[in-house]
């Protein structure tokens, strides 16, 4: 075996053991009793420990030394970079720093489900500053043997390639224009007549819909499901892909718009290169080209006038027996309803034109706590200010709708949220791109033939794994990234018709 | 750290990593998407090698060498024995071999359930006969280094201190009562009415129903589930406990008496005692106690007149709106249709009076295929043969209900069969001690007071966890273990009233 062999060997049981990682971590989030999380998190906690020792183990290092890249093809030249950057990220952080943090993570998680219901943020403080200190003193180790401030550091975990320049320069030129813009669709929005379907919906019904709709997009459910929890998220592994959802009862839109952008998620997972399913170059390029593959589908492809045309059928189908008003199931009121624009509270419900200011409040914030700027106990009321200023609403004594919504910051995930305002972006530049090789998209779309637009993600983005850093492969696909389609396409669907 | 303190830490490594590969196993069996099982094999396999490599690291076998007795509690004592059991079994089969078995079972597994729907024995009989040579390969490993017969040394990997001399005389001691005794019960029963309630019981009544008796006689939701899969099973950890059934529209006995025998397992892990959770002393005996504690629940506790007279109102509430004859709904009823005794083919569904023939068929069975008496090619004619012998029926051409029908085999769980006779007669025994030393048991039963039998059985059986072998156990507690007590309370309640 040469090196080269023995690190994909590596790298193999690696892979193994993340699939049953991610196997349990969706069974604590979707399936666990309630009693069994503190044996749950020891066992988590070890096996994470487990696949560290595997990664930082020394004769990795000696392998990655010894391996010379002449003799590789460039699938294995970027694999070989890729396992550089595992290696240097797992080692940064000490074994024991590590357990402790998977630890503190699980806890305030589990605490976040309870406390954010009871708008708790006295109890839920000391477990999310624990999360915090550790994951500092984690980023800290990182950023010093990549010779990164703290918060680049925190933005390549999970975006390779996106840097702070980066994200101050998109940032400031969406917020040159998005104030005005928010204001000027709301002014027009006024004088729209859209109807709110009534009525009790039953999740079987929803999740009826939801099935038939996620797969007529693409997803398999020969390797996939769809099933319920508090947040939803896409977990799993490429060949089993696990997506979630909530369901209300008085409304269905929510939920169906939430699986649809879920499904973005999988497609790219359940569509990964075959040939390199167990190496780091076989998985997605990062969390903002994820994110730019769930907004592609739920943002691009389905919140659009030609998706509701062909979709109309199948929801009138699940839903029509449980709408009190069926007029409102006509496909230019659902596009208006899905395409309605306001200033809340809650990142997750916000519509796509608010949706960035939301990313900028929690970007400054984390940054700001990463270098340690003011106490954490402060949160609540920089939220709160920081809402004022954005978005014009206060979170006073509303932590709930405040700084406790996202499960992020409780599971370590600090300098992940630009990831979706630059998915966004990228979803914009893409579709774009897409269109002038396929000007008939739009038409497919309104036919139900997504296998043109998966065709073209697939060989685009799907199919090129981890080759390329972020900005690289949009690059490749699209030319340079820039806030122009994006801004284009909010003033098409907003201010035009 | 002393060496006994090191084995500690290392088997808490090793039952975190089981706890979580439990996990991914109920998952496979419930939740995975079909196109996921080559991937999940793989993984499950690195896992169990994992797992392995920490049991078999020679570090192991040198703190067993070094750690003496005499400063060790005879907690800690037990620990030691089953330490040096597990590090045995584990050496002496190769890590390549077992990782060829895990991943042979599993195919044989998934291959199972769908050929046993289409009764098609060649296509399965490929890869049975890959699960029976691996097994025997690893069995004779075993065999050696514990110097003990092949049969010897499958039963001990189930049911520590259980020989075959033990099985050979209790098999045959029930052997010389059964037949005569089986024939007398249906002659008995065939003057007696029994109404089968008709209906279609919808999944969720009957998920209602079992839910709460299940609850009644003590599982904890707080740390354990029910859902369904192909094969009912117990499975998780200690504080995860997962218990599965499966239903039928048209009958809703069958799954109900399903869930309480997976709920006696149940109980049985739920209640080991805290102290021990993460170490071998601190699991379970083994499984022919594991069994007891199912029909201790199932047979003695649940198929009695008195519970019927306590279940009849839980019952109603569930079953009422669903049944066409409720005359069908009396106590009387019910527990004359839980205590029907017929000859049949399928071994879960069996009577407690008949189903020692089906376990002394695949005893007979799995023991020759072991010893390589005869080929495996001839499991359907000698199956056939045997039911002809034992229980009078033929299986030609009707593996579905023959050969195919149970999931050990394909599992590689050969010796695991007398686990299932000798829980009968275990619980019998137990349960006849317990009324010595509470004499209204039947009347705290018939009122619902479960605690008292709970208590009992904590004392007694449960928070022992593994300190004690099976006979020994059962001789502790009860006396040497005789057929005596099975058989009186099978003539108790099958032919006197």
């Amino acid at each position: 075996m040469t090196t080269y062999q023995k690190l994909e060997a590596r790298f193999r049981q690696v892979s193994n053991l993340n699939q049953i990682a991610s196997v349990a971590s969706w069974d604590e989030a979707v399936m666990m009793p309630p009693g069994a999380s503190v044996t749950r998190n020891k066992a988590m906690a070890e096996l994470a420990v487990t696949i560290q020792k595997l990664l930082t183990d020394s004769e990795v290092g000696q392998w990655l030394n010894e391996t010379s890249e002449s003799s590789l093809n460039s699938w294995q030249k970027a694999n070989l970079r890729l396992m550089k950057r595992h290696y240097l990220h797992e080692t940064a952080v000490p074994a024991d720093l590590k357990q402790r943090l998977v630890m503190a993570r699980m806890n305030c998680e589990q605490k976040w489900r309870k406390l954010r219901q009871e708008n708790n943020w006295s109890a839920f403080f000391p477990a999310l500053q624990e999360v915090l200190n550790l994951t500092r003193e984690s980023l800290q180790g990182l950023a010093k043997v990549t010779n990164k401030p703290i918060y680049d550091a925190a933005l390549a975990l999970y975006s390779p390639g996106l840097t702070t320049d980066a994200v101050e320069k998109l940032f400031k030129e969406l917020r040159a224009e998005l104030p005005d813009l928010i204001n000027s669709v709301i002014d027009k929005q006024k004088s729209e007549t859209v109807i709110q379907p009534e009525g009790t919906f039953p999740m079987g019904a929803q999740k009826a819909l939801g099935l038939e709709l996620m797969q007529a997009v693409g997803f398999s459910l020969d390797i996939g499901r769809l099933d319920e929890s508090h947040h939803p998220f896409c977990g799993g592994s490429p060949r089993d892909v696990r997506i979630t959802t909530r369901y209300r009862e008085d409304e269905f839109i929510s939920s169906l718009m939430g699986i649809l952008h879920e499904t973005g998620h999988a497609l790219y997972e359940q569509n990964l290169p075959d040939d390199w399913l167990d190496q780091p170059v076989g998985e997605a390029c990062g969390m903002a080209v994820h994110e730019s593959q769930s907004l592609f589908m739920e943002m691009q492809v389905c919140r659009s006038r030609e998706f509701f045309e062909f979709a109309l059928p199948i929801i009138q189908k699940h839903i029509k027996p449980h709408v009190l008003n069926s007029e409102a199931l006509t496909a230019e009121n659902l596009y208006r309803l899905v395409t309605r624009v306001e200033k809340s509270f809650i990142r997750v419900d916000a519509d796509e034109v608010t949706y960035p200011a939301h990313v900028i409040l929690r970007y400054e914030i984390e940054r700001d706590l990463l270098e340690d700027k003011w106490p954490l106990k402060e949160l609540p009321a920089v939220w709160n200010q920081k809402m004022q200023e954005l978005l014009g609403l206060s979170t006073l004594g509303n932590d709930r709708d405040g700084c406790m919504q996202d499960t992020h910051w409780p599971g370590g995930a600090f300098g992940y949220f630009p990831a979706y305002t630059f998915g966004a972006v990228i979803a914009a530049q893409l579709f774009q791109q897409m269109e002038k090789t396929i000007p008939q998209a739009r038409q497919n779309i309104r036919k139900g033939e997504f296998e043109v637009v998966r065709k073209w993600l697939k060989d685009n983005i799907w199919s090129q794994g981890a080759q390329l850093g972020t900005l690289e492969l949009v690059k490749k696909v699209s030319g340079e990234l820039s806030s122009t389609h994006f801004l284009n396409h909010l003033r098409n669907r907003y201010l035009k018709n």
